[in-house]
C-alpha cells in the first residue's frame, strides 16, 4: 500500500507506534521529548515546514524564518521550559531569490534573540520545495516540568491572550472581501509572526499553581481532547468567557461563525492550561478563565445550552501537517 | 539573484555569516555547535538528506533511516561528546510504499539503539521528495571537548578504521563491471549503514592525548583542510601509511585511483585526529599513524615525492549537500 492511500494521519500512527524511546516523555506523548539530565529535564521537538502547506506567498522570508522557530519554540514553552538552543535546517529551491533566502535566516536569527535563545546549528540544501526543519532544546527543573497529564476534576481550564486571529487571517487572506479589513494587517503579521509564550510557559511551571499545559498551535478544541487524553478527563467550556479576538469577530458572519475560528482552527500558539482554583493567585501572567474539567464528556455551553465539543480542527494554513 | 545561479556553496557561507549565535561553538565552526550547560557542553547538530542526493534506490527503507540517525551521530562523536538523544522529520511522498516508510523508522530506532541513544521526537509530512532532518544532542565534559581547534606542530595525524569503503561502494553502484566483485556486498553495505564512531569519539576525548578531531564525512582530505582552518597548521601526510580498505584496492585502477578514492571521497564516517607523540599510548582504540602536524603546507608524501594535498572531496553521492 501507497502512503497516499492510507493517508498521513495513519501513517503518523503506525510510525509513532514504532518509535523506540527510553526517556521519561516519548515522541507523540506530548508538545516535547523529555530526558532526565542532572537534576532537570531536557525537553526536545522538531518540527518539519514546507511551502505548500505552511508559507503561502505573502509570506516574507524572514516570516517563513520566524514562523519555523516560533514553532518549535512554542512547543518549548509548553512544557514549562527555558529554551536552550534552536537549529534550524532549510532546504531552498534553486529558483529561490538570494534575498529571500537570506531574510529566511533573519527571521530564525530574530525570533531566537527575542525569546532569549540562540541558533545552535544549522543545515542548507538545494531542496525542490522550500523546507523549514526547527529542533528546539529547553531545560526545566523536574519538579517544575508541565506535560498534558495532570489536570484533576475541578481545575479551572485558562487559555493566554486571545482567540482566533490566526484562523481571521487565513479568511483575509483567502476571501478579497476583506482587503480593506481594519484589522487585516495586524492579523496577517500574527498569523505568519507568531509569538510563542516562552516566557508565560516558565511562569507557569514556577506558579506552582498549573496542572496540565499544552499550546493552542492545533487549535483550542484539538488542544483540550489532547490534555483530556492524556489527564483521563473531561471539560466544561463556556463560550461566553472565550477571549475571542477582535480580529476574529471582524470576519465572522455570526456567533457560530466566530466561536468556529476561535475554537476549531488553529495557528495561534497561546498556552492553555488546567489550574487549582485555590493557587489562582499565584499566576503572575494575563490569562482568561474559559472552564473548567470534569470527570468526562467535551461540553461546549453557548448561552445556557450544552454542546457537544467536536474533536476538530487544523493547522493554520493546511490540514496536512501532524507531528508525532 | 536566484539561488540556482549563486551556487549552494556560496548560498551556504552566506546564510552562515548572517547566524547570530551567542554559544560557545557556533554552527559552521565545527561539527557540532556547543553551548555551556552545567559543568558540561551540550553540543547539537543538524543534518538535511534527501533523496536525489543522498538516498539511491538501491537503499532500503531501513538504511535510509539508519544513514540519516548515523550522520548526525558521527558530528556528536566527533566532539567526543556522548549521545543524549536523536530528532527525526521525515517528508515522505504519496507513492511511497507504507512497509518502506516504516522500514525508515526501524533503521533509526535502530541506529539510536546500537550508539546507546534514543529518539527524542520526530515529525512526519507529506512531502515531494523523501526528505530526512536527523538533529543529534549529546554532551561533554568543558575540560574534554573536542574542536577542530587545537591540533600544534609535531602533533601525530591518525584515523580509525579503514579508508575509501564508501566510495568504493558508490564505484561499485554505479559501474555494472563490479556486479561481482567480492567486496560488493559488504561495501554497499558500509556505505549505506556507515559506523558513527561514538564510542571511538569518547575514549579519545577521555584519554587526554589528543589535540583536534573532526569526521572524514567529507573526505579525507577536505577534513585535514577543516583541521588546518581551526587549528592554523599545516599537515604531512604519509601515503604509504594510509589504511586504504580492501574495498577500495579492489575496485582502483591503479595507485593513484587507490589514493583518490582514500583521500579525496567522502562518505567513510571514521575519525580523524591529531595528538601528542608522548601521550599515544594514553589512546585505547585502535587507530593508524597518517602523518604529523606541520606550521604550514598540505604535503602528500607519495614513495618519496612530496605532492600538494587538493582541497578536493566529495558528499558520497553527490557534491550537494553542504552543512553550514
Amino acid at each position: 500500500m501507497k502512503v497516499g492511500e492510507l493517508g498521513e494521519r495513519a501513517l503518523v500512527k503506525l510510525i509513532a507506534e514504532l518509535i523506540e524511546c527510553t526517556a521519561v516523555l516519548c515522541p507523540g506523548a506530548d508538545d516535547c521529548s523529555a530526558i532526565a539530565y542532572g537534576d532537570r529535564y531536557l525537553v526536545v521537538t522538531t518540527d518539519m515546514l514546507h511551502k505548500k502547506t505552511h508559507f503561502p506567498r505573502e509570506m516574507s522570508g524572514y516570516q517563513v524564518g520566524w514562523m519555523a522557530t516560533a514553532a518549535t519554540l512554542s512547543d518549548v514553552a509548553a512544557m514549562g521550559a527555558a529554551p536552550i538552543g534552536v537549529t534550524m535546517a532549510i532546504g531552498i529551491p534553486r529558483d529561490t531569490e538570494v534575498a529571500f533566502a537570506l531574510d529566511v535566516m533573519r527571521g530564525c536569527n530574530a525570533c531566537c534573540a527575542q525569546n532569549g535563545t540562540t541558533l545552535l546549528g544549522g543545515d542548507t540544501d538545494e531542496h525542490e520545495e522550500l523546507t523549514l526543519v526547527g529542533t528546539a532544546i529547553g531545560s526545566v527543573d523536574q519538579h517544575k516540568m508541565l506535560t498534558r497529564a495532570g489536570a484533576n476534576v475541578g481545575d479551572i481550564v485558562c487559555v493566554t491572550g486571545t482567540l482566533g486571529i490566526a484562523a481571521a487571517g487565513v479568511r483575509m487572506l483567502l476571501d478579497s472581501r476583506y482587503a480593506d479589513n481594519h484589522f487585516r494587517e495586524s492579523a496577517l503579521k500574527k498569523l505568519f509572526e507568531p509569538q510563542p509564550r516562552v516566557i508565560y510557559g516558565q511562569a507557569l511551571a514556577d506558579s506552582g499553581a498549573v496542572t496540565a499545559l499544552i499550546d493552542t498551535s492545533d487549535g483550542l478544541s484539538l488542544s483540550l481532547y489532547e490534555l483530556s487524553k492524556s489527564s483521563n478527563c473531561g471539560f466544561y467550556l463556556q463560550a461566553a468567557a472565550l477571549p475571542i479576538s477582535e480580529e476574529a469577530k471582524s470576519v465572522s458572519e455570526d456567533r457560530w461563525d466566530e466561536l468556529t475560528l476561535s475554537i476549531y482552527r488553529g495557528g495561534d500558539y497561546e498556552l492553555l492550561f488546567t489550574a487549582r482554583h485555590e493557587r489562582l493567585t499565584a499566576i503572575p501572567i494575563p490569562y482568561t478563565i474559559i472552564g473548567k474539567v470534569t470527570e468526562s464528556g467535551m461540553q461546549l455551553d453557548v448561552d445556557g445550552v450544552i454542546h457537544e465539543l467536536r474533536s476538530e480542527g487544523y493547522e493554520h494554513l493546511s490540514a496536512s501537517g501532524s507531528s508525532v
